[in-house]
């Protein structure tokens, strides 16, 4: 087999065999091919495309390249839910402990975040101690015993997706919804579980800006994880405006902890609830969704998540006395205020624009192994719909460099349109890939 | 500027800015690009192709990576001619004197052949002694006083041009007649000649199959030309059967000394004086291109052409003596002949496996820099409309390796098909572009 001869292959518009494809990922991920021969081919599959068995021997070709973990000995259903992210989402600190104290084995393989705030092992690593660079033998056997773990994602998984993605990064190819479902659902496989939950975010502050695209990876990803032999849902909902009112990574862990001890905010609450029940339905736990969010609001309000998360916490290295005393928390040194300024009722809070200011106040990174700034970030107090009068307080933006700050408020005031018409609130749910219960 | 965003901007449908081509040219030329940013950039490229606004600025920045040639000084139009390669095409070999015996000087740079047989460089350096390694100060004043001169391409003229023709021939970005005519078209632009004229072939033995893509590629070129102030005609010219008789390097001179001494291959004799005529009409020697080739006509018979040619080789070094006494030339060790397996009528003589057959020989390079052997090729006996009767010799193998010679001369029939009904002979021309005179 010719690696240019594949390209002339793919560039011609003919479909790759399955064989081909694992040639291409394996000698690549054996550095055989040079860069400029596969960023000639991830162009060419940018114009011409995969087909579902394409992506799908794509998707098994990346996970085979690295260690795959196996829960089958476990007797459970293992689940792990992926977020496409967004400005906000602190879904994942509140949905892992919800599911795994319902008793489902939650293992959940995650990348540091790129953007414009930290991802959720960033988060966590906020709070003192807390290490997520476990070994996939300290992982699998938290997962046994505690149902719970959340490890940061190492070369030891799927390493030729995270050298693909570094290349595609740099040569334009980023953007293919076949490419992202096979980069994403790699790992996905690679991570071992069973039941796996997609949470594909759509607007502005999110990768994929139109809600179409959105349920095409959704689509994707589905199709790939049930030809493996998983059981797999996608749900698309909404990143237009930030979820919660913390955007930040110890900001965001506190507000975790808020939803946690049923003190919402209600977005989080209501999305986490949401996606739980679909989990335990997907799980075989509950008959259906609506069983499975009654369950998990229950132990909501009975503490059992929030002392799960904590239990994580500790037996992850974490220092269990930052979640009751939160106010042992470092904290940003400058405070400033973003003020209405005029009254009506708020039509847009654009999740990208607050997302880009969090990051330039250094809650986020814009190169791999930059350091993030755990105590930065902002705190609003409005969303979409909610009244507002002039002069009062939109967002609270915290920040340890005075030189910025200013600049960062004036760029977060463009962030917010204020109508004088009542306005409503976005969905929150677009849809559910495939309609439950399939 | 950033490259990545270049490589966004081509690959979403935009057009490239002359200054943002320029940036991409010159910074890959001085290293500062990665060739894996290039060749995804080429491979947008391929898709999304080059306006022509775009195709002249890259083959202006391509030009002017390195020297650019500039005849200026003589008073007088400088020629130069290009042919897209064929098999069997010697016709530089007798245009060249031809037309700089009609006082039309000739300045003329050529690749080494890379493909089926050896280039014009090839051919000329078959003469023992024959050197086209001139100094870019030995051939203008060769051009200035001797009118003409004929060169090997060398890194000091279009560098960029010959490292990405590199990286295109690895990436499947070769196939682009926007990326074709600008390679071309910056070397004849770097080589300073006023008027250019340029041989399209096209056929199963040409780079482009298709007449239509041919075409393309003729008016692509011709116009580049002209916004860069160049007189420039382009000839579409076929290929689906060899030029002349002789396939190979030496078989290939002594063909060209044939025609010069007025004694055919009459198909080599008539393109010449066509593409000729042409050339003298474009610089303006002659009211319109028939004129012209009744002058050359003239020259041709009158001997003085083939002096020219006999000065040429003289002061590049070449041994005279080769060309008065053609039985000094090396020969190859075996002879074979093919015979026809049948009679009729010759409907097809394919130039592509007669092009392979003698690459097979040794007469052609399949990695540059390969050696290629003078003395192999084959003679063919007759043209595609010709009758055959059985048994009588369609073709002689001329090689140096008589463990090969039995394969090629099977590999040989194959390109042959006779049939029971008269066939009429291919047009040999199959357009002007522009239509002269414009």
């Amino acid at each position: 087999m010719r690696f240019l001869d594949l390209i002339h292959k793919k560039r011609d518009g003919e479909s790759l065999a399955p064989e081909e494809i694992q040639f291409i990922i394996r000698e690549y991920n054996r550095g055989k091919v040079p860069d400029y021969q596969m960023s000639a081919l991830l162009m060419a599959i940018y114009f011409q495309g995969l087909n579902n068995k394409e992506t799908s021997a794509f998707t098994l070709s990346l996970a085979e390249t690295g260690e795959m973990l196996d829960f089958s000995s476990l007797g459970k259903i293992v689940a792990d839910k992926h977020s496409s992210g967004g400005v906000g989402d602190k879904v994942t600190l509140v949905l892992a402990p919800l599911i795994a104290a319902a008793g489902v084995p939650v293992a959940k393989i995650s990348g540091r975040g790129l953007g414009f705030t930290g991802g959720t092992i960033d988060k966590l690593e906020s709070i003192p101690g807390f290490s997520a660079n476990l070994s996939i033998k300290e992982f699998t056997e938290l997962v046994r015993d505690n149902n719970l773990a959340i490890m940061a994602q190492t070369d030891l998984i799927t390493p030729a997706d995270g050298k693909l993605y570094a290349l595609r990064d740099v040569t334009g190819t980023i953007e293919n919804i076949s490419l992202i479902a096979a980069s994403i659902m790699s790992k996905k496989i690679a991570a071992g579980a069973g039941a796996i939950l997609l949470d594909v975010k759509t607007g502005r502050g999110a990768f994929m800006h139109s809600k179409e695209q959105a349920f095409q990876l959704a689509e994707s990803m589905v199709r790939i994880g049930k030809e493996m032999g998983r059981r797999v849902v996608s749900v698309v909902t909404d990143m237009s405006q930030p979820l919660g009112f913390a955007v930040g990574n110890i900001l965001e862990v506190k507000e975790a902890l808020s939803v946690l001890r049923g003190e919402g905010p209600s977005d989080v609450e209501q999305l986490s609830l949401f996606l739980g029940g679909l989990m335990l339905a997907l799980v075989g736990k509950v008959r259906n969704p609506e069983d499975g969010q009654e369950e998990l609001s229950r132990l909501l309000k009975s503490g059992f998540a929030l002392e799960k998360f904590k239990q994580m916490v500790t037996l992850q290295g974490g220092d269990p006395g930052y979640l009751e005393k939160e106010d042992l928390f470092p904290r940003a040194s400058y405070l400033e205020t973003l003020r209405a300024p005029r009254g009506g009722y708020l039509k847009e809070m654009d999740a990208l624009r607050v997302g880009k200011v969090a990051s330039f106040l250094g809650a986020g990174r814009s190169v791999k192994g930059e350091t993030i700034d755990p105590t930065v970030g902002i705190v609003l107090t409005r969303k979409v719909g909610d009244s507002v009068e002039e002069g009062e307080v939109l967002a609270f933006l915290h920040g340890n460099k005075e030189e910025i700050l200013s600049a960062s408020l004036k760029e977060l005031g463009n962030a917010f349109l204020i109508a004088d018409d009542q306005v409503e609130p976005p969905e929150m749910i677009h849809g559910i890939v495939p309609p439950f219960p399939s």
